[in-house]
């Protein structure tokens, strides 16, 4: 029977952790920095040394082609991402990309036929360091030229980074794919929570990727001096912004349950010791598996934002920084993952993703689908992150076996 | 009747406004930076053309000198400083020095010999850009090796700092001066709170300057990914900053009023949109009249913020930063502003500062005394701060008075 191989498949995933690798532990490998050039060089290379076709379109994003026999054939995509957030994990995003190319390795040396071609992409920028998702955005046809011209990481970082990679605004707008060339995508990825781990559950098989909406809150006060302004005359910005974040919350919990909320960065200006704060930014960010329920949230958020500005004598100003609509995967997609685990005997559960992923991109263009795999205590986005090597295998069989159902009924994948 | 050069000395004020300004209003001087070097420069080339002595000691404090014809005469020292907080104003510190300046230059002019040695003279990093009060701390013999090893701004910058003034550690703690040498210490400042304006008073006569605690204060969380990580699972270092930020204010408002507290900035690591926060660096600041009153508010902000972190699931971690005690000033001055003000038909009153003054320090040395001018608005460290110019004058003839006054009374004059 069909397998990937396990010991190649590991030793990637140890390689391309030593790139970008912390001393303290963990990986910084933020889209377009020098570790990110150094993943894409090392990717590079293991698909040029398998013998496979290595692509970059304009958006940056790279793939590992293993052709059909007929050109004309559609495309069926997999994979993920090399990026991650700063002090991040090994198998985040690092994950689907490598076992999609194990996935394509293990096809080409079976020697076996496929009616499609098989692509292994990872996607620039998933983690959003400079623009959130730009790879799979662009590959659906979901970016205008004005979400490059306002990039959330700050615009002369967007273009150096852009002028790294070769690429430009313009090649990003034509990066999208004909969706008629795509026959199905599929996205391989660990938790990032602890439900699998907890039920005792193999395989995740994704319902549908969480929408996520991000702002910039800047609460402006008036900087003054921090003995001589009694405390009752002053405008002070952190007053306001730290009684959003309390209040903000206890919101999310007591309404919007399952939603949740981060306030994950926050700048204090002037910043001095004996300055009352004068302004401070804060990044807010949240999550909701409706449409309806994110509309209720941005509109409750904002609401208590005025109101915690108001309070304390501050002004209000937001500034939109990403939205990704909740996005449902594809019931075919999610019926081949879960004859795959059962042809496996691996236990499998459907579940809601609370993180975001390409998948939802491409869940506009393409039947779409993500598996998961158990993560160790639901750590993520931390240097702690860690998948057992079991899981790892299982779940790149997984995706080797989803695979080859969804290009034998290749006739018949529909949009749904 | 003597009296100071109003022109000469808002024409100073003026110039030296002009050193470090921003565009967008306002003066950032921070000690030992470009533009706190070049107002030395140019108060040095000031000193000079006035034919007066500069003199530049181990801790960098810059000073004019009208020397007394006995060599062996007492010195009287009057100034401030000219470094400023980033962003501030053109009166804090600023006045104090000029003034000081324009009185030996009135005295010298007039050809009034005086039994003493007048001293106009800035202190070094009064606000505590690298190290609290360093000049005047300095000249007070109250700094021990420690604390150059561990200055608030950060050693590899401090260091550097020194190399621009040409000082190095041992010179700062050689520039300890003789208490027997001092006759006395006289500062005068704008008042940075609004009590004189709304009072109608020309001159507040300083009674104490507050004592003034800093302190880190780090939050340890942990990391995680903010979609995946149930809300209730967090360990948000930011949730618990800022229910401390909430509930620090109140705490002082109703337990240490008149003392106030800042929280004047906030570091949050690693700082992104999906990130929970990880840690969080608070810089917390309080100030009493008080010494016994500012152990009980150290007691009760600590206690505090280890409830606050507990109750986040944190790990609390605190490093002072600074401190200087609660320093009463001269009887003997005050009187001798009061007379000063009353020659010169101007209202005055008594007060407490609520700012740090490099008086607290020199009051450790010698018999010391501040004057207030009023503040419009009562704004201060911040680039609206304004002192009218007859104000101005007014304090400057005060400042000249009062040294004369001081001077007079040279076999008198005993530490209290």
């Amino acid at each position: 029977v069909l397998k990937i191989n396990a010991p190649r498949l590991l030793a990637d995933l140890e390689a391309l952790g030593a790139i970008g690798a912390a001393s303290e532990g963990g990986v910084s490998r933020p889209a377009m920095s020098a570790a990110d050039l150094q993943a894409r060089a090392w990717f590079r290379l293991r698909v040029e040394e398998a013998g496979l076709q290595f692509h970059q379109d304009g958006a940056g994003n790279t793939s590992a082609v293993l052709p059909a026999a007929e050109a004309t054939a559609r495309t069926l995509l997999a994979g993920s991402h090399l990026d991650t957030v700063p002090q991040g994990g090994r198998y985040d995003g690092a994950l689907g990309v490598l076992a999609a190319l194990e996935a394509l390795r293990t096809v080409q040396e079976a020697g076996v036929a496929l009616p499609v071609h098989l692509e292994a992409i990872s996607f620039t920028d998933e983690e959003g360091a400079l623009l959130d998702m730009l790879g799979s955005r662009a590959v659906a046809a979901q970016l205008a030229p004005a979400d490059l011209a306002r990039p959330r990481g700050g615009l002369e970082d967007f273009q150096a980074g852009l002028g790294r990679l070769g690429i430009t605004p313009d090649s990003v707008l034509a990066a999208r794919r004909d969706p008629a060339s795509l026959l199905a995508y599929l996205e391989l990825h660990v938790e990032q929570g602890s439900r699998l781990e907890e039920a005792g559950t193999g395989i995740g098989v994704v319902t549908s990727v969480v929408g996520i909406r991000s702002a910039w809150l800047r609460f402006e006060g008036r900087a003054a001096h921090a003995g001589t302004t009694p405390m009752d005359r002053r405008a002070d910005a952190l007053l306001g912004a730290s009684a959003f974040v309390q209040r903000a919350r206890q919101l999310v919990l007591d309404r919007f349950a399952p939603g949740v909320v981060n306030c994950g960065q926050m700048r204090v200006l002037p910043g001095a010791f004996n300055i009352v704060p004068g302004r401070v930014e804060l990044a807010l960010e949240y999550r909701h598996g409706s449409e309806a329920e994110m509309d209720a949230m941005e509109a409750a958020l904002l609401g208590l934002a005025a109101e915690a500005a108001a309070a304390h004598g501050l002004v209000l100003a937001q500034t939109p920084a990403s939205r990704a609509r909740a996005a449902p995967m594809s019931a075919q997609v999610m019926s081949a993952v879960e004859a795959a685990a059962d042809r496996l005997s691996l236990s499998h559960r459907r579940m809601m993703s609370f993180a975001g992923h390409d998948a939802q991109w491409l869940s506009t263009v393409a039947p779409s689908g993500m598996l998961f795999v158990p993560s160790v205590g639901g750590i993520s986005h931390n240097p702690q992150e860690f998948t057992r090597p079991e899981d790892v295998v299982n779940g790149a069989n997984v995706l080797l076996y989803t695979l080859l159902e969804l290009a034998s009924s290749q006739g018949t994948t529909t949009r749904d």
